[in-house]
């Protein structure tokens, strides 16, 4: 089990990479700003570059101190098989790019390529907030939704890899159409500018209000983030948007319930930072509306591993995956 | 793997039960009116006295021809590692029934107890529509909505065994509330009541329809099996009826197909038998909302099996517990 990764996690603004142990242990860190409107192969270029860097002092690509394995993890519709990214909200123009291929060609090393909310949850299901749980069924409240299921530990992937997308089960069928072409998506409801429209909705907005005076005025520097800061001010609206958006989840977690019989629900990504102002009114939902709950509700606890989550779930998934096939 | 199994799926009217191969072949079948009212006690006596019977001319109860596997399915929250009834809308006033038990010290042999729809979903990913393909994703249609999910053609319970409730997931979080507790639950729009109550905001409800002579003019006597005979007959309203309770049945699988990515839907019970008339606008919400279906929408399947897919099931969940630990 002593196995080495390089655990990669792309985010819409940075790409973080690590050397990751099988305990989940990170032995060095860095992070590059994404290269969002950069071409797939110059993308792969820079973080075959970044990742070569971090083994300080040796030289980088195809450097024997570099792991065998190399995961990484990424926002978007991701086809795990075949390493490719299908469409990602964090490169908005990327269509069917092989990622895992470009990558494994520059670093000489097969790479093996995921969902970042897949990689999230593998990380807390094995090491984190639901270790020693099964299944876990967890969920990242960010700019969108994402999740996953883990049974013992292992993500169900189902048939082509793209189970887990949580935020896009529909909780209203005529519900407000979502870019996905459904309607009514839990994401909707959950994710940053449903919290954002349901603070709107409440508020006066007007200057002596917290949520106003901390954006400066700026409707559009509104955030999960912020209104958590105003609703610790004592500042009602921004308490009920979160109650709002907590109740929606509730819904959510009360669906799942239903159909996986979770353990453990855990939470993370961004807007779970607001912690109890979310995660209590969800609880609440959940109870009332989950069947075979008589007081027995799944639990539903935040997650423990911060915002290297993702990072080091890459890691785990690519030293799970050995390293037998080489892709290039 | 040559076993056999006793097969026993306990109806809101019928008791089936059966001598099951391994293959799913049924050597030998009967059936008893299911005692609605009778204590558990008693009903377990009459299941017990049945089964035995099966065994035509031997000793009931114990006789050596009786198989040492029996499996049960049942209708309601089933604890299935604990063997209970907890709650069953075919025997409205039991609660907290230890029916494997009951059954298994009138037989002396282990019983294993599990949901009818789970059963349903087993026999069909092992032996039906779903054979070789995984995930597969099972939905009964009926008075009920009932369901489960099969990978490797082995049921996934869940940390308690309660998963597989696809019925109450809501498609409609401010939904008409369900007998469950939740709202907008999918048996609501799906199952027979949510049909009967599509036509009859649709019909005129007058003689000379095809539906009302069906009926005799007597709206209780509505139901999907005749609702479908006056689709076919050519009444609009009919048809109707079933296009709108498809496109919440698509909606329904849309969430699951995003959830899970199942490699097939199978969908059986008695609306099922309704066929293109519900799975057509199935099919093709299913392709409107789904993400990632770019043309690759998951298959939908009306199930293999027949009426007899709760028994074959039941036999062999029974036969793939094993007989080791005896509960008598």
């Amino acid at each position: 089990m002593g196995g080495l990764a390089v655990g990669i996690d792309i985010g819409g603004t940075r790409v973080k990479l690590g050397w990751v142990e099988q305990s989940g242990r990170l032995l060095t860190r860095s992070e590059i700003a994404t290269p969002v409107t950069a071409t797939p192969a110059a993308v792969a270029r820079a973080i075959a570059a970044a990742a070569g860097q971090l083994s300080a002092g040796d030289p980088p690509g195809g450097s024997p101190a570099l792991p065998d394995r190399i995961g990484i993890g990424c926002a978007g519709l991701i086809d795990r098989r075949a390493g490719v990214v299908r469409t990602s909200p964090n490169l908005p123009t990327w269509r069917e790019v092989p990622l895992a291929e470009l990558v494994g060609r520059e670093l000489g090393r097969p790479v093996h390529l995921l969902n970042d909310a897949t990689a999230f949850v593998l990380a807390e299901a094995q090491l984190g907030a639901g270790r020693g749980s099964s299944p876990v069924v967890g969920l990242t409240l960010g700019t969108g939704v994402g999740g996953g299921i883990a049974a013992e530990g292992n993500i169900m992937g189902g048939a082509r890899g793209f189970a887990g997308e949580i935020g896009h089960m529909s909780i209203a069928h005529d519900g407000p159409p979502c870019p996905c072409g459904n309607r009514g998506c839990l994401e909707l409801y959950v994710g940053r500018r449903g919290i954002v429209a349901e603070y709107l909705r409440r508020a006066p907005w007007e200057p002596g209000t917290s949520a106003y005076e901390r954006a400066g005025g700026d409707r559009r520097a509104l955030s999960p983030r912020l209104l958590a800061a105003a609703a610790q001010d004592g500042e009602t609206a921004a308490r009920e948007a979160f109650a709002a958006s907590g109740r929606m989840l509730g819904v959510g977690l009360a669906n799942l319930a239903n159909l996986l019989d979770p353990q453990l629900f855990v939470i993370g990504g961004g807007i779970a930072q607001a912690g109890d102002l979310i995660l209590e009114p969800a609880r609440r939902t959940l109870r009332e509306r989950a069947m075979a709950s008589g007081g027995e509700a799944v639990p539903v606890r935040p997650a423990a591993l911060g915002v290297d989550a993702g990072l080091i779930g890459a890691g785990l998934h690519a030293l799970s995956s050995g390293a037998a096939e080489v892709s290039s």
